[in-house]
């Protein structure tokens, strides 16, 4: 089966990325550049595809981002919120309705080059703050892409029950070189090093480190604030 | 209420911008330029704008073409079919998830400036050849653009169950400088004038001067071959 994914270089999508292969699906991966302010993802995203020998697009979307104002993430006057994810404020890094432009993207590919399906890494974590990652929503866009084409597409998106916490443990039993994805909406540069590095204190960050501390997995990421989602009351459940 | 009209500077997106803008809504055009073999419509939809005063954002989305491979209308090696819409040939002008991406990047900008409603002319004579204007299609994007954003957009297709030639009294009524908008997927440079002329002969060529004919409204067009249209075989009914 061929599936074109949606990936963004992140913990999340390279692992359902490995996922896939171990399946023994062809993958084609779908990145796209629209201006995000992360877009350090899309660096790790074509370095992890070059490593497997995965086919890779990247699109330069940026001419869109006129459309997308108001997010922390594709705006440059909002700042990136600090903190866990369950804090309202986080509601900032949404971006106005990135996963349906995403996968009407990925929808097309697939039907412009007749593949089975397309996937993409949404999980369970993600319901609270991004609408455009809970499984009606899910369900909905399947059922509008077999209605957009003739060629039918299958929607799949496997880690929609799961929490972070189990897809870095599906990930280590997979390989994934965890150290090599990039999740952190606010890179920052290391002054000592010139590295860009994860900043520690945005909401992806910390739900990263956390992540792995649940899962009893080491964390290979380098965080400029190595303790700050310690130090920070965690959401309430 | 504000309104994201999707906008070709064709005759029927015309027509609703009209409509709209009689029914007192405030519109905000969007026109996407992604690579498409008929471009010209662009060029229409600015003037037209303009000369209206309306609000409009053309998005460079060319970098998205290779994605959208295998239809005569971004694929330079597919040619564009001729005759009336009914024929199956048609279905090569079809370009993959084409409109979902255009509902999809209307939403966005309707999320991003709050507006209520985005707008598209889909029209009823549409519904054989491409399966993204078809009510089903409308009322499960709908849906899921209701679920996939916080701020809630309505999805508005007043033309859905009207033809082609209902749409040209109703612009008609509605002063639509016809003349002006632009139709034809395969532009002709007149050799004798240096100027852009409608062929004739596509489908949307032959659409177009059929709905004028069964309208009984003169036709402004100055087509290529002008009589093509009436010497081919209608569409079967």
């Amino acid at each position: 089966m061929q599936t074109i994914l949606i990936y963004s270089g992140g913990l999340d999508s390279t692992t359902l990325l490995y996922h896939l292969r171990a399946e023994g699906q062809t993958v084609a991966a779908l990145s796209v550049d629209y201006g995000q302010r992360h877009r350090q993802e899309v660096v790790a995203a074509q370095a992890l595809c070059a490593a497997l020998g995965v086919e890779h697009q990247v699109v330069d979307l940026r001419a869109v981002r006129p459309l997308l104002a108001g997010s922390s993430q594709t705006d440059p006057t909002v700042a990136v919120p600090q903190g866990h994810y369950a804090d309202l404020t986080m509601k900032q890094t949404v971006v106005p309705n990135r996963n349906m432009l995403l996968l009407a993207l990925a929808g097309a590919w697939a039907v412009s080059r007749q593949a089975e399906a397309i996937a993409y890494a949404a999980h369970g974590g993600d319901h609270a703050i991004y609408p455009d990652c809970r499984p009606a929503f899910v369900a909905a866009f399947a059922q509008t892409l077999a209605l957009a084409n003739w060629h039918p597409v299958t929607v799949l998106a496997p880690f929609l029950a799961l929490d972070k916490a189990a897809i870095v443990r599906l990930g280590a039993s997979l390989g994934v070189p965890f150290g090599q994805t990039w999740s952190c909406y606010d890179p920052q540069t290391d002054l000592s090093t010139g590295r860009t590095l994860h900043c520690g204190r945005c909401g992806t960050c910390c739900e990263r480190a956390l992540s792995f501390d649940e899962a009893g997995i080491e964390d290979p990421t380098i965080y400029m604030d190595t303790t700050y989602w310690k130090r920070v009351s965690l959401p309430k459940t």
